[in-house]
């Protein structure tokens, strides 16, 4: 997959706005985008961390990513080079400008799927990590018209309400892939103000204001999933007793408060792993 | 999160009915409780093994506790700082009262639901070990009207019946946690007299009359919730002939008998993990 | 508990009706019975392999248990003294006979069902090997009015039919266990002349003509207890084409000529282990 | 079982219609077929790879093989002697002519239902390679009357429809099991031009242009099956909404182009086991 290469994005100011237009950069240019500047070696160290934790959680399989926007520069986030998530390490994080062009490709693959990262980070100034993923037992969410809920207090930041994105709706039939500025804007259109929004037919994203969160909201988004089938059963049609709105803006904030505590367990789970 | 601070607890009588106002404790003091006496560690070794079985288990992810009431003073109970499970060991184990001030507490940071602990000890003097959790299986249970019921002989101590407390009905919208003691009071008085209450969007607590009873129950309350869903499948709504209180009473007992069978199982599961 | 020592029954005779009345040996005695003579020093290895591979496979947990016949006494079968499976070596096999008394007890203790194992001997004289679980998917076929059929070519034996013992008909409320010989009688009887036998409230036996058969059964009828639990899901009440019993029958064949292919593998993940 | 030894099969033209009668190397013959030729060693490796990678993917068990048609003659493919796929390295693998006879036995133990393969091969002159499974989830599909569908892109290739071998129809009660060429060309008559095929009571068989690809869609067709499952659950008998054809034409176009990823992925897995 050759890398697009565009004109150089050092001015290019951050827009929060959903994207309405084709961005200027798409239409023209030769060089890569600029880096955002210089970023201490422990963040690429905990963005590959990030990416093999999921992978040990089952978030991640051979396919799906997690990126974090650039600390000093918010039109720029870091990503993974093209590879299997389990297989991340710190060498393997690449800086890309919103519109999803590498700043220092180096011939490196990059995700056909960046598209999904740069739109949300441009559409969102509150969300500073995002994943997208395939786990298993959310995709059927994707599909029916039974709304996700929270089912628990640590999945708590479901409890707004869990959008779903179908491709179809705005694009007709495609290959179900995020694979343009165009999807991942009407993708980052579909999610708004959340945590999560499914896809239907490939999986989902969550988001949040930490690397931390975002890992966490994804892990949580699947267990949630797995307590929900659990709970449709048991039901057997009655009622589900699933977090209010309310419950859920303040059991969120204790989560994000806690989060340090399940993100050092994790970090443990994949030393020794590459 | 700074530890509360009281007055000396050494002569606080032991109390085992439901707490109907504020312990003294909480209204004043600047020092801690004192302890409730020399503990043999090899008692700190189990409380910690019983930590890490319950993680190993999948019982316990990075959230969740057990606890043990003081071999020798029963308004003292023993439960590891706030750490994920999985990394207990004997050093972690700290002392509490039933209010669940720290004795000793070294400036650790404590659990912040240690109320469920300290509530139930007081309310129930044939309790001496406490499990919270929010073991995956079973927190469906806590959202529908279908009664968690005992499905096989290892699960006889549901046969009593399984009560939900939702946290709602006293306290309204609130973060879910148990986070003072009037919660925990409000809890025990859910639990009543039986060895398992459910928790509505957040979890569980299973109470025994030894730590291996309490961790036991802990595990088969997961175990059996599988068992019930699965049940719910196949029977297609017709009848479940689930195990009678009375065949409970009787095949529970048994259990308590062999009980060192699985404790002796599990402890050679965690050998070699910290 | 301490073992029941009774008279020597080096001469009773293999007797396959199901249980009438209560065997002399239990009236009297005060001899352990003879052993039924000298066995080669590698059934004895694999019979605990046996147990640690159901162990491996997720059969038995903490508790179950596995047995075989005598080869050249037809009135005693090998068991385990009473351990948890995964833990069971070629020095922990003990005989016994067909009553559950032990032929050289060493004092040590001996499992409470070990009356399920002498009365399908005494009752099936095509029986080579019992294996007695609380396997957790199959656990809830005895609870409903679904009966269990072979979902697949691998689980053939159980289109014959699958019967549930409901300990509760003869005996009323009870520990659930099998814990005399008139309760293995009437489990035996209720098994007749099928391959699996499911317990209400407890568990399930499979038995098979030679120890490999037994416990290839033991671990495919979970394995069909998770396929029907699925196809009931993907059914919607709509019907299920199960093999029947002339499909069981030839397949069934097949699979006793092939069972040294899984038994090789199932070794293999059980080597190092102890 | 002994190998049926033929005429040689070194002239036998390749030939891509269903078999209609008794090839006529079934009828005659003393010498075993001729080989296709020589072929790169490492064909053998990634052959014997793909055995081990099923296995651990949980798509084989000691049961089910993989075979890869001959990379330059078109009438000979490649599958292991009978052995459980988790043991299987390269000089297990042997070739066979499209009969199911081997080119150089040497007295090794073959497959029962090889027929599978070859009749594949003979009736699909586009694939490259063969898996025939007994993948857990997949079983209740070729039960119930719910079509399998494709839930997300990944599986994709299941979007085109995937029919349902149901053996007694053209056989009656058998062993279930593809034995003979007859049994192996109705099944590959059921395949059609399709990626995958369902066995009544017994499994599946999924196909692809390469090995990789073969191997993917029959991982693919376990996880999908468990998604659908979830929806089914989720869905209360309201629609799902799965993958229209041309979505799945379009996603396996990309998803047959990224097959290296979780290939390397899967690859990984397996060093170390033989």
């Amino acid at each position: 997959m050759p890398l697009i290469r565009c004109a150089c994005h050092a001015g290019f100011s951050y827009w929060t706005g959903a994207a309405a237009g084709p961005p200027d950069a798409l239409r023209s240019g030769s060089e890569p985008p600029a880096s955002g500047g210089p970023i201490d070696p422990s963040i690429f160290e905990e963005v590959a961390s990030a990416s093999r934790i999921l992978a040990v959680q089952g978030v991640l399989d051979a396919f799906g990513h997690v990126s974090m926007r650039h600390p000093t520069a918010p039109d720029r986030f870091l990503m993974s080079r093209s590879l299997a998530p389990a297989l991340v390490t710190a060498g393997d994080i690449m800086e890309f400008n919103l519109d999803g062009e590498a700043c220092d490709p180096q011939g490196r693959g990059v995700f056909l799927e960046r598209f999904i990262h740069g739109a949300i980070y441009r559409a969102r100034a509150d969300v500073a990590s995002v994943v997208h993923s395939h786990s298993p037992s959310v995709i059927p969410f994707g599909l029916v018209e039974t709304p996700m809920r929270a089912m628990y207090h640590n999945a708590a930041f479901l409890a707004e309400g869990v959008p779903v994105f179908d491709i179809a709706e705005e694009f007709g039939a495609t290959d179900m892939l995020v694979g343009s500025w165009q999807k991942g804007a009407a993708l980052a259109r579909s999610l708004g103000d959340k945590s999560v929004v499914l896809m239907r037919g490939h999986g989902s994203v969550a988001v949040g204001p930490s690397l931390e969160a975002a890992v966490f909201r994804a892990i949580m988004t699947e267990t949630n999933a797995k307590l929900q089938s659990q709970a449709t059963i048991l039901s057997q049609g009655g009622p589900i007793a699933a977090l209010s709105p309310e419950e859920g803006r303040l059991a969120d904030a204790v989560n994000l408060r806690v989060i340090q505590r399940p993100w050092e367990l994790w970090k443990r789970s994949i030393s020794g792993r590459s």
